[in-house]
């Protein structure tokens, strides 16, 4: 065991909410952390002593990104429908089909290696913590393939089996259910924190949601959903109804919606790389905060509607077009997502808290979204 | 010298009117280069024995790119007033003055080291060529210092005394034209290859801008305009006529402004970073790209109005906001870049052009857009 001592942070972003609200930042900090658990959190100079001192010269340090929904097993990409989309074409959440195609065909090695590399991809740009889906293999073989490869790589593995109806179930939807929560559900929810269902027209409707959800919570998974992507629907009232961790997208939201969220406990995590990749209209962060809803960000990394894995620019684009201030977004990206699965080790800079830990290259956070688009992240310490 | 053989190129982008419109893509090919000058380009495993071989494994190689327009000669940040736009406050250009006081402030050392800072972020993101403008110093002195330290980081230096109209002559903007189109040019002339001028309210009107750009010319310098940010005017009509290399925002044109863009042979430099930080509306590309504008994008890299430096991020708003396809963007963020500087020596891939080269981390620079924010620029060549 080596402790380090990360000195001279010029300013630190705790998101304690022991030290006020939001980001409670503090000036000129230091950390001590230990096995990757944080032991200290002070004034520059006054750290106890520690095997490795690290001097960051001023700079600002954030806890690492939480990035709470991604599809990162699958395998081809769509960059021809991206492209014929950005000429007028619009999204359907039929493209889906194509990358399941591809990812049955695909090998565990290749699977495998594809998001190894988006998780180092994401983890270079500051994301500590991901949470997978599964949902491009949508047989019981392949969703349980895609689980166990996501569980190399994460503890947040998420069961989508209810993604969309896979194409020999195009005539048998209600055969399609039965499955996902019958026999592939048995078959996946060994591993599996959670599940998740894409409620929308064209996927699945309220009903089949609330059979799906249901029978994951009733095997001891955790729920997620994912609504309003495209319209706005029955799916976020539905979702925290049955006391979801989350519901995803919100693009589309009525007031009944709001009102829902608010009074209840699931976070409405926003996705705004997929309203820049799909040339959508971006939904309404700050009627959400003012209404006293938790917000989250993440980037649904996924090769048909959103293919980044940067956290700092969909904090840039939350700051830009969808109302959010600069705290607020880093906020929503950090400690949001950590709600968002139910987790108080990560998000948060504080004693006892994991050492998930971003260093910028720049004097302010305000800067990821001032500076949009630059790599500004620099040393990441994970645990 | 030492030759060097860029080979298993999947897709290479040449933006040579030779080989058809626009970026005249090839599959599987390979280029050398020796002393920094392309000497042959043909298809992957046909080139001629080289010293040194390099296997890209099927990426997409692009020219480097071309930013056209940028001010990276200044001293302090404006974090704190971005946050207070994005909280409602709208931009204006009186900013501007902050950044002169504190650059005037600023030592040599502390300017350049910023600068070549910058200049070094955008080589990492791909970007070969940078013009750089001065115009924070607004003094002989200061103007002349800008000029001289840009010089030691691009052949591209621009003299902006007619950034804006400094403090110190509020009363008398007629005596900083004065000053700018007389002792102030003389000095700065043998530093610069362009002057520019801010025609725009608020900077300088366009009787002014003709003054200015009038007496640059007849000091043997090109020209180029800041225009139409704010609010259409005269000034992109003004620049056409002088025969002006870029006239640059063109946020805000008119039906006048674009027939006399189309009809002259003035580059239409479009900067999207300023209006994704500005939260201003974006401008039109495909409107003046009908009308057969040739039209540049570049980064505008500043601390007021767009302090990206990342030419891919532009590319991204491009195709998503300003209505490009990505071969539209990527031509415009190349080849459109050299147009604007009057250059034929870079931003396209011919043998006896400079080897500016950028592997990006993709198969195709459809992923500049598709994959937004992510750090896709791999190996970087620069003569």
């Amino acid at each position: 065991m080596t402790s380090t001592l990360l000195d001279n942070i010029g300013l630190l972003v705790t998101n304690d909410p022991a030290h006020g609200f939001l980001t409670a930042e503090r000036e000129n900090a230091a950390i001590v952390f230990e096995d990757g658990v944080i032991s200290w959190v002070g004034d520059a100079g006054q750290a106890p002593p520690a095997d490795e001192r690290v001097d960051v010269d001023g700079r600002c340090v954030i806890p690492g990104f939480v990035d709470s929904h991604s599809h990162l097993l699958f395998a081809g990409d769509r960059a021809d429908e991206f492209e014929r989309r950005m000429s007028g074409q619009s999204y359907a959440a039929g493209g889906i089909r194509r990358t399941v195609a591809a990812t049955r065909a695909a090998s565990d090695d290749d699977l495998l290696e594809r998001a190894t590399l988006l998780v180092s991809e994401m983890r270079a740009q500051g994301t500590t913590t991901v949470e997978i889906k599964s949902g491009y293999g949508l047989t019981v073989v392949d969703e349980v393939r895609s689980l166990v490869l996501a569980g190399r790589l994460t503890s947040e593995t998420t069961y989508l089996g209810a993604h969309v109806v896979p194409p020999e179930f195009a005539d048998d939807p209600a055969g399609y259910v039965d499955l996902v929560t019958g026999e592939m559900l048995e078959a996946c929810a060994p591993h599996a924190r959670w599940i998740d269902v894409f409620c929308e027209a064209g996927a699945f409707d309220e009903d089949q949601a609330r059979a799906i959800l249901g029978s994951g919570q009733a095997r001891g998974l955790g729920t997620r959903m994912h609504a309003g992507q495209l319209a706005p629907s029955g799916g976020v009232r539905l979702a925290v109804e049955l006391g979801a961790a989350s519901v995803d997208h919100c693009t589309f939201l009525s007031e009944t919606d709001i009102e829902a969220l608010s009074s209840g406990n699931t976070v409405a995590t926003l996705l705004p790389g997929v309203e820049f990749s799909t040339r959508q209209p971006y939904p309404d962060a700050r009627r959400l905060i003012d209404a006293g809803v938790t917000v989250a960000i993440a980037t649904d990394c996924n090769p048909g509607s959103s293919y980044t894995s940067s956290m700092p620019f969909c904090i840039a684009v939350a700051v830009r077009d969808l109302g959010m201030s600069p705290a607020q977004a880093l906020w929503s990206a950090t400690a949001g997502g950590a709600r968002a699965l139910w987790r108080d080790d990560v998000g948060v800079v504080a004693v006892g808290r994991r050492a998930d830990l971003v260093v910028l290259d720049a004097p302010s956070y305000v800067h990821l979204a001032y500076r949009p688009g630059v790599p500004l992240v620099g040393r990441v310490f994970a645990a």
